[in-house]
């Protein structure tokens, strides 16, 4: 790609240390001057990039590319769409090598996750036969943990710090109060289709009776008589019982929790959310007053507690990505491989994006404990070292982390409109 | 109370900072050997002190003790009591009285909001008459910052920092995700009768077009009209809007929100929440995708995220009770007094618990934006330097925060059994 420009892109939802990858990049080409030329990063993710809105990073003076490795949210901006099929959405593709040749762009990096990771693979096999070659490569990065081939996703780390001091903060209130108050809390995760987030919260709970009490995993189903009958032993015997439910949760045919029956007679939609769902059971069904949060966004967004070990792998794919590129790779990914448990050792090493593309890393089934409500040793051991170690953002004297939202400049366009 | 024991009690809900206060009572007391005897902490609050139930603190030793200053939640145990009337409940007066007798208790250290302070005002009044003359000191505690007299309540300076860099964090995602995903974000945060809590997520808002655009106040009866309108403004300006409502936000015959409705066609109670409430209401109305979060317990246990400055509150009324309990005061509570805005800086004083004893204190009316959704210039003067500074945990190698659960000796019991 020698001395061509980088189009760097965010895709899908954000993570806490997705900008911190982005800083790598930038720093990583900076670096690499004369080899690589400017990064450009895509406006809204591949939206941007289509319409060629690129944002010219040159223009970021060394603080402000320093100030993202600390700051949470998708600072380019990111989006939620997935290219379709070559056959049937030429035109796309064809608009993205326009934007590339347009732009002198030599290498496309893309951030995201198993979607992302096809759109790169693809991209990475079509510029050949479009008249442009170009490099491509996938950048990992999800809160879901879902990614084959690498050892761990960045973005994973940090929400699975968040999810267990929370629970383990929550916990050592309701046990303050349980004597005479709320006996049994509540705490909804994202992870939709695995419970890699939930499993987090099993980290606090050492010996039987510490908390959570109780992990509610989408990949087990959901059995009303065996969960209140595991509330019930552990407020006899606890005094209070804690719960972690993925909102993937689902009933014994398959069903979401969150879904199911969830239209009144008036045919109104019941307001969403598994946790307050759980919830209404136990109060409904035990008698026991409860409390539930819902951590939605917050366990996605939380810089302030994200995990050091989380955060050096994002830079080191970031940095990782940019090597590859200047070492003329292409269609593949730099992943985390484990090297040890204990110490924990990793290193990066590149893959390819076919065997990552629309593939989905489930949670082994050894993973969950055998009476399904927590985790085993051996989850424990993959786990722990992915939240190990504090990385605090810098805090302004107003007592707030300080965050950037740089001023961006868009570089001038030269094609023709373009509509999604 | 020359050389007599202190008995410490913890009351009501807890806050990420009360175990501080209890380090610093435990600390003092050490420091004045000879002038108080020991501490005693009933378990469990005010019910653990009528049962007998009284933890032998001299069994802890210096580092578990320093390490009350950084665990959230009630280490003792507390509870929601509150002593009825002297008139109606001799009984249970009579009894704290033998109980002070019996472990030759000089003074009682209740540490908790409104309803603590009258009875710890009661207790102080009660004494003589029932032939043992107590000292009592109040210690003032609540996240919902509503004590009378104090400037602001211990506890409470955690819980805003917690909102605001929560809603801050949010934002910043939502803000990345705008184009193509959720353009709404809901933060539901407590405080069911004033607006305080919520409040704090106003010190993120600089500019019009920080977030949260909104946030909705207790103080402020719910007009859809209005709200919505508000909400499609800063959509269609800023692309997305961040919303922090108050659990307790009413309709206009004030009805609590999250209430109002809530049961179907089949008597069926709804789940509560008026986070959930507010977005539904959006997604129907404007037709905008929506996530919410409720934050619940989470910040209210938050110590990872606590204020200096409210820490350093906790443990100056933990350190003065005692003083004051030294100079043989009793009916008071040490309270903090604002000396100066800017730079800021305050005191600790003593104040009656008669002017204190069922009060609230409410969020002046001149602290609410003129249009109802933000705060003024006057509420972020008095707001800000609550949440300056932080003070993070020690954490462990594991990654999670080294919170402490010693293990308790209660003292052997004197007296007969007591049914509260």
């Amino acid at each position: 790609m020698a001395g061509k420009n980088i189009l760097y892109a965010q895709s899908g939802g954000v993570t806490p240390v997705i900008n911190a990858t982005a800083g790598a990049v930038i720093e990583t080409a900076r670096e690499c001057r004369g080899r690589v030329g400017n990064v450009l990063a895509a406006e809204d993710g591949i939206i941007g990039a289509l319409e060629e809105r690129l944002i010219d990073t040159s223009r970021l003076n060394e603080d402000e590319v320093a100030a993202l490795s600390h700051t949470p949210g998708g600072a380019f901006g990111s989006c939620r769409y997935k290219l379709k099929a070559i056959e049937d959405n030429r035109r796309e593709y064809q608009r993205l090598i326009d934007v590339f040749r347009a732009h002198d762009i030599g290498c496309f990096l893309y951030n995201g996750g198993n979607d992302s990771a096809d759109t790169a693979w693809k991209v990475s096999q079509i510029g050949d036969s479009l008249g442009y070659p170009v490099q491509c490569i996938g950048i990992p990065k999800t809160i879901d943990n879902d990614l084959a081939v690498t050892d761990c996703s960045p973005g994973f780390g940090s929400v699975a710090k968040y999810v267990a001091v929370s629970i383990l903060e929550a916990s050592l209130d309701v046990m303050s109060m349980a004597s005479t108050s709320t006996k049994v809390f509540i705490l909804e995760v994202m992870g939709r289709h695995a419970g890699w987030i939930a499993a987090a919260g099993g980290l606090v709970r050492r010996e039987e009776s510490d908390p959570p009490q109780i992990i509610l995993f989408p990949e087990v189903p959901f059995d009303e008589g065996r969960f209140l009958r595991a509330v019930r032993h552990s407020v006899e015997n606890n005094g209070y019982c804690s719960v972690v439910v993925s909102e993937g949760l689902k009933n014994g045919v398959g069903e979401f929790l969150a879904d199911a029956g969830t239209t009144d007679a008036f045919g109104h939609r019941q307001l969403g959310g598994v946790g307050p769902v759980v919830a209404q059971l136990v109060s409904e069904q035990l008698g026991y007053k409860h409390h539930w949060a819902v951590a939605d966004y917050l366990q996605r967004s939380a810089r302030h507690i994200a995990s050091k070990t989380d955060l050096e792998h994002a830079r080191a794919v970031g940095r990782a990505a940019v090597e590859l590129a200047v070492e003329g790779q292409t269609g593949v990914m730099p992943v985390i491989r484990r090297t040890c448990d204990d110490p924990y050792r990793w290193e990066v090493e590149a893959a390819s994006l076919s065997g990552i593309a629309n593939r989905e890393s489930k949670m082994p089934e050894n993973f969950i404990s055998a009476d399904g409500f927590g985790i085993s040793a051996s989850c424990r051991t993959y786990l722990e070292p992915l939240i190990r170690g504090e990385a605090f953002p810098p805090f302004g004297p107003d007592g707030l982390p300080e965050y950037v939202r740089p001023k961006f400049s868009l570089v001038r366009r030269k094609l023709e409109e373009f509509e999604v």
